[in-house]
């Protein structure tokens, strides 16, 4: 199997989900207030839409770097590379009911913000599974240095622990988890390819 | 025709559907009780979301796999495929509909669960055709050897014939019918390919 | 502009546009009466659906046939493309609108069925619009001879008649409208390709 | 990375983005009066979305002008183009609610407007970036000659400014600031590739 259409697939996945996640940007329409008011109470879901939409991004930007580099594609890489869009599809679902409840207080607001740091986990995960298959005898065009293979560790080790964090603190302080994993998309957006695939150094 | 845009367009077909599959993880939202309990009583719909995502998943695979050897697109073979995206298109919905009556009870999870295995059913029977449309003389870059042809049509006939007995377990016990499709994904998961296409024996 | 990019994102426009189509199978849910009954009465949604599903499908192939003798894309094209999309993405809504009200009976029948035909209709001259830039000089990759030219233009005629008829019709009698379409897709399934792109005669 | 994948995923991007536009088109169904009736009412969709799909065709139309004489793919370049398909994304949600409150009268019908307006200023204004990201040494394969780049920043400032002043407009004038947009996009269709990426004057 060539490179070409697990890129194609996984890139069509990523452009509909990414696009999905405005359908939740919905207002009630008339007879729900004046419009200026409803979209003001639905600041959760102009924020929870910001921080989706840019972690996708930045999955699809990853994504792309890992590829580049891999020489053949394996039944193994296909299963591993749908276990990570399992989570990207579920990022839409796990974002609306974030951000519906969001303001609900009480335990539900917790729930779904663990559910929403889990869905970012699962994904996390299936990056590192990606990166270790690329590590094996001849899966790359080019070896990847052990310093390099230290570092792209550390990073994918950032994005597993903070989004676990960010999961535990949901229970405690739903909008703290929040700001959590927009500032790992922050910190993934100024340095976020992985440093085993950057060209030069 | 060449096969790229054949690929193109099935793979575009996979991905949306693929992706239409998690709109129906959505909750009912705050004042349907609480979130953990609507997640719980949810369980149908998020099986189905996994068997269904790799059902499809391996279907792409499938397709794939079955068209890296072709060396002719012609107009029997657009519509065979067509036949083939009918049934991939109507998952979301088969499977929507299955999870919603699942726990419901009575002659409704049955109907639903059957539905289900139809759907997989047509579906399977298209690859047959597919495969089968593959054999005809100078339609491949490399003749299939009998060994292997029968091989393929052993595997494709597990799928034709299971996917029809879990027709029938439906109308018995819904439950178990899903078990035996979840069973058909982790067959094709751990051995997929069509004999027919493996690269090396 | 290279060709690659412009059948690109039609086949993407396609590719959602088709798999949208399949969200109106959606039945009640339960509550709704017994699923088999829901499931007949929502006979229109399901012949509708596949009416809609080959045509699209119809659509793809013979815009792939026209493509593939273009040597040049101008803006024009473009927007001569933009034109066909256009009606394309509609489908799916007047796809719904008719299978909905098919058997309310009355003055909607005729209208929703008038609505779906006059879709087809805007299609089909987008089609011509796009075979008649294709003639220009310096357009296509091999010229076009007049006897094959005569042909195309009689078969894109047929279609903008036969649409133009099951308008007329659909505000006598509704399901003879259906009926009508129906067979049009039969006709270009069995010989769609215009014929001045055929290869060899 | 190279341009091909960026280009293949802002094309389904936009694909998805204009297809999901014509799901606003939904009437209320048997019930609701009369059919025609329902869809006259529905005329500001109508509209809407007619103004909204060939706005997005343009920003496709474009996007490919300006990649086509890119060199390199940077990580600010990803990041301006995600910016981009931010707005993109949001155009269908703001379309729907325009649509829903054009005819509400009062405050709401302002706010819905100046919504629209800006989601479409917002959009030019990540074009200008983009523009001039590739105005930078070294990241195109031809440079810009100093009299072409003027023009196509004053194209460029067109859209920005004429957004701006639809934006104002909509607060005194609803239909009023959408006719300026359809203006716009009637503008860029007769003449909207920049300048500066024409290939011959």
């Amino acid at each position: 199997m060539d490179r070409g259409r697990l890129e194609a697939f996984s890139d069509g996945v990523f452009a509909v989900a990414i696009t999905l996640l405005a359908l939740n940007l919905a207002v009630g329409g008339p007879g729900h207030g004046p419009l200026l008011q409803q979209l003001g109470q639905h600041w959760p879901t102009f924020i929870a839409y910001l921080i989706s939409f840019f972690t996708i991004g930045i999955i699809w930007v990853n994504h792309h770097a890992l590829m580049t580099n891999i020489r053949v594609v394996d039944r193994t890489l296909l299963f591993l590379n749908l276990l990570l869009l399992l989570f990207v599809v579920v990022i839409p679902f796990a974002t609306a009911t974030m951000a519906e409840y969001l303001t609900s207080g009480g335990q539900d607001a917790h729930t779904a913000m663990a559910l929403y740091a889990l869905v970012f986990e699962g994904m996390s995960l299936a990056f590192c599974f990606i990166f270790g298959w690329t590590l094996g005898e001849g899966r790359s065009h080019r070896p990847v240095p052990r310093e390099r293979r230290r570092r792209a560790w550390l990073q994918f080790g950032v994005g597993l622990l903070v989004y676990l964090v960010a999961t535990g603190v949901a229970f405690v302080n739903a909008p703290a988890a929040l700001a959590i994993i927009g500032l790992v998309a922050v910190y993934y957006m100024v340095d976020p390819r992985p440093a085993a695939v950057r060209r030069a150094d």
